[in-house]
């Protein structure tokens, strides 16, 4: 089985919109052995919806389009399908779409406005596929001897559209994949440090991906490496050779990991956020259940908010200035106190674009970590603009808090940003 | 002038790496008014390359590819430029492009890898394009009536190479864009109220799309309706239609229109987080200058981080509960005196998966604000899982803190997530 992708909208054709359904599917069409022949994406115009389904239909036997199916003048999918079908085609109202549509509105207490009527309509001999997140019906036909099926734009609900409808349709495979994710180096150096394992040859096969500072292995085992005792004695063989950075599997975030190490032990953290103002308490919050773990923390931008809800003296303030090693030491210190948490971790830096100086340019951040008997604080320098250096420093005081709590020599163990003192 | 867009690699095919170079390129034409007819992504295969280059070729006067001019055996793409050129073109060798090859590697003190020498071929009649930030040279020909150009996939190579040999190719500018976000109301009800202006055949072309929460009114203009006092008469006829739930143009963000809001008055902004956790901080800090403005806050997730740290006090929470407007009432007033600021915040809620109840299902959230002599609740019962209902009332807090700044009146405006009782 072969696919092919189509994505529909202006606003990826003007470069407004990152379009990442195709990618997405073809890493789930990947996934069961389902290679891709080609992506195409078209502007919201009849003819070239309608010629591309045609086209590509004629290319492979299953073709997943996103896009065009609101409820406004410029969703045309409905009618592209209609024409690639057969100039004749009329489009029929769907009687179980219709209710659905209703229901929808009637569930929110809302009257349903007069254009959405539209989105129950389908081409006479396509089916409608019922979306739980949105007012859009997917559509599945046949164009020539091709499954077409065409799923809502908007992620949330286009994914668990394709995993009801078109899953089933997919190939079984005898492969199973597992995946280990690290924090703190970079993608060579952990790279390398599998040497062989990532021959592109062996069975289970292991590659790295990077997304923003979490460096992953990949693993793919067919026939006997797909086994499920086989697959977890390579993803611990990785951990092992990846510890101390590594910090979980499959869907397992930095955050989560944090708290399965706090919740083991019955304890509890607090934040105190400075440059990152809240982002490292976003990603914990983030996580379910969080509040069994989580006390709560300080989004502590202005100094007053130092002083006044952390407890950092002001005499610190004045003699070593906001980032530095002494306030948030402090910071840590104070808002563990001040939340009555077993752990704290702190945060305080320059994420830029301004506010750098010679001594302690943009990138630079101070994390602090204090526990039972326990405070470190680690200078960064981070690369990159705001968003990443904000990013990598609110992960890193969950990593750094992770280690502390797992055994206070692993705080000290190199990450790739490591501050490097002039001269 | 239109233009398509060829992005060639296994990588992308297979969902291991997401294509951005498709979007810059749109983007970058759009800015001087050309369209483009197609995207298109084909894997490392010589004749599913020539067949889209010579496909492309047909429907637009200018094609511009990226990938596939890398050392290795999977890189085609001069391969393929040549054979759509005609099958009977030779590959010659450019004595130019060689030599900066080999300048390129005795810069670096490094021998020059055998492989390489073949990146120094281009097909008869195509000129060599030199890239000042890798070994890869770029190449343009002409196939069929197009002037096809062929540049490397990594970014940082592309992109300088674009602006020095892409650009000039352009014409001047006769087509404009512009956005008008907007928050608090779903596509549907929006675009009905835009009415004819979302006719296709309108100069200019209004089309909506929706991203999380945020719908925003797209523009395009061509002609007369690109010139810039036109566009911007059309934007604020608009942000007129959608008031007051529009909240601002191009890359600006909820958190940015706040900050603007406040900034014009000299106005700070404290907050505090329960459910939310830190992610309205984190949207807030996320804007480079928000310490002008932003002057911190409490993520309060224990109900002592609400007491002790915002000054709820303990009967309030005992009586109504944690999830309530009483609470999110002193939690707004408390941070606001606490951070000494002028507008306050507050978000208090059950994001779930757990926690719900019969009165306060899961999806019920209040939002407080306070102010110089203003204080307000809403309570909003927000559809899907707990990241969307995060995300809906962080976005909410900074929404109506924004409208309150704007005019008391408009923090009551109807939005689409209003909490209805039963019965």
């Amino acid at each position: 089985m072969k696919a092919a992708i189509l994505s529909i909208g202006d606003e990826l054709m003007l470069g407004q919109t990152q379009d990442t359904n195709a990618k997405w599917l073809a890493e789930r069409l990947a996934s069961v052995g389902v290679p891709c022949v080609q992506f195409r994406v078209v502007p919201d115009a009849l003819e070239a919806q309608a010629t591309a389904l045609r086209e590509l239909a004629a290319q492979a036997p299953l073709v997943l389009v996103t896009g065009g199916l609101g409820p406004t003048d410029d969703d045309l999918t409905r009618e592209a399908l209609r024409l690639a079908m057969g100039e004749t085609t009329p489009l029929v109202r769907d009687p179980d779409a219709a209710e659905s549509l209703h229901r929808w509105f009637r569930d929110r207490g809302r009257p349903m406005p007069e254009i959405n009527a539209r989105q129950a309509l389908r081409p006479a001999g396509a089916r409608c596929l019922s979306n739980d997140f949105g007012t859009a019906p997917g559509l599945h036909a046949r164009v020539g001897a091709a499954e077409v099926l065409c799923l809502p734009g908007p992620p949330r609900e286009m994914q668990p559209m394709f995993e009801r409808f078109v899953a089933p349709m997919l190939p079984r495979l005898d492969m199973a994949t597992g995946v280990v994710h690290s924090f703190g180096q970079g993608e060579s150096f952990l790279a390398e440090r599998l040497g062989d394992r990532m021959r592109r040859d062996r069975n289970p096969l292991v590659g790295t991906t990077a997304s923003g500072a979490v460096v992953s292995a990949r693993v793919r085992g067919t026939g006997a490496a797909a086994d499920a005792e086989a697959m977890d004695r390579e993803l611990s063989v990785i951990e092992g050779i990846w510890a101390p950075y590594a910090f979980g599997r499959g869907d397992t975030t930095l955050a989560g990991s944090l708290g399965r190490a706090l919740k083991a032990k019955g304890l509890t953290l607090a934040l105190a956020e400075s440059c990152t103002g809240g982002l490292a308490g976003s990603m914990v919050t983030a996580e379910a259940g969080s509040s069994a773990w989580f006390r709560g923390g300080v989004m502590c931008y202005a100094n007053e908010a130092k002083r006044d809800l952390c407890g950092v003296r002001q005499a610190t303030l004045d003699a070593h200035g906001a980032v530095s090693e002494a306030v948030a030491r402090e910071l840590a210190e104070g808002v563990r106190g001040r939340l009555g948490a077993d752990w704290a971790a702190s945060i305080t830096g320059v994420a830029g674009p301004s506010g750098g100086s010679e001594a302690k340019p943009v990138g630079t951040v101070f994390i602090g970590v204090a526990g039972p008997g326990f405070v470190g604080v680690r200078r960064f320098h981070y690369p990159g603009e705001r968003a990443s250096i904000r990013d990598r420093a609110a992960r890193g005081a969950l990593a750094l808090t992770r280690l502390a709590i797992g055994s206070p020599a692993d705080f000290a163990v190199p990450f790739i940003w490591e501050w490097k003192p002039r001269g």
